[in-house]
């Protein structure tokens, strides 16, 4: 489904892309494993040089493509950049999503949605320290990012709300709050501790008290 | 003061300040205001430009000095770097400190502290931006950075507690719960909304619904 990636955050035009949108035959699905694999590539190589360092050939190396495939897809190291943030945020969303979609109990949803969120954190540590720069090299990205995490979480908190299951709040102002719980905990806890480590797998979890003590504090908050 | 700059997290070694320790000597005051002017023309470029596009020839224009007297306080343009995030570490702990120092009511203490946060965040929001890079381009000033914020809170956290005025938790865990929504909530409202302006005396406040619905979550969370 590679027209779900076209975004309106989207850098740049879309021409070359455009004979690959909605016809669903075999070079599509081939075009989009290729871009996947590229998209991936990014993500390792950003995560270990960061933004500045990272290079285009050192992508394609990694994607096992040529450099000129790589212009087909994307035509900056900005732009690859950019799509990779709003990729990360749409999979962060959709594990989120999926992880809470059949609770009914809100404190469980709150655990299972920050418990989600670590485990993807923890997962992709590398490149969660690297979505920092966003901000700088494509502000546009980052916030749409954030923007799109705070739509779901100030959704999911106006229902809560309606439902009586939660007091009356700004929505939009706690999901900020919550959404910055979230990123610091994860900051302290699983991504600075473990910045001298190549062992992705061999990530220690968060503390339990720390999960107790922050899922205790946002559920006295929002009661 | 210039023995106070001194912290274990500094980069590089000493010896070119030594001759500066401890003497409280006229040239010790002019060589303190110097390094100050720099830091604070740092400040400014790395504010505007980033760290990777800021220049120390454009540092010591703004400071107007030599660019020769720019090596005499600091070696590279990452341990200027480095020393502004601690500075600007120090500063804000320091009007944190002091808004709520008199203060006994819990709330009121939380308040302030925020107030005084949001404050600093909207007078020197460029510079905050640019604070996130920091953990790339020196994550040992910027663990330092929230390390230096962190203490502070669990050690207000943990006398609260011995007071009885908030129940018992994991203090770090919330010091960094409670540094993350502050953060989160003034790029949202503070940094985001306002990047292209160029007028950082125009910042429009926090509004004061979002910072009703956060104190009051906060002290929900915390009772």
């Amino acid at each position: 489904m590679p027209t779900q990636d076209h975004s309106p955050s989207k850098i740049g035009d879309e021409t070359h892309k455009s004979g690959k949108q909605g016809s669903g035959s075999p070079i599509t699905a081939r075009g989009e494993a290729t871009r996947r694999r590229i998209l991936d590539a990014a993500e390792e190589v950003f995560g270990e040089y960061g933004y500045y360092e990272a290079s285009i050939s050192e992508i394609t190396r990694r994607a096992g493509v040529a450099q000129g495939t790589f212009y087909i897809y994307f035509r900056t190291k900005r732009e690859i950049f950019a799509e990779l943030v709003e990729d990360i945020g749409k999979r962060l969303r959709a594990s989120m999503r999926s992880a809470t979609r059949s609770i009914a109990d809100r404190t469980e949803v709150e655990r299972y949605g920050f418990k989600t969120f670590f485990e993807f954190v923890a997962t992709h540590r590398r490149i969660y320290s690297v979505l920092q720069e966003a901000e700088r090299v494509a502000p546009e990205a980052a916030h749409a990012y954030y923007d799109g995490l705070a739509r779901g979480y100030t959704h999911r908190l106006n229902e809560a709300m309606d439902a009586g299951t939660i007091r009356s709040v700004d929505a939009e102002a706690i999901a900020y709050a919550l959404m910055g719980i979230g990123h610091f905990v994860a900051l302290r806890w699983l991504v600075w501790s473990q910045q001298d480590d190549t062992r992705p797998d061999d990530m220690p979890p968060l503390p339990d008290s720390v999960m107790d003590s922050v899922l205790d504090f946002i559920m006295s908050g929002l009661k």
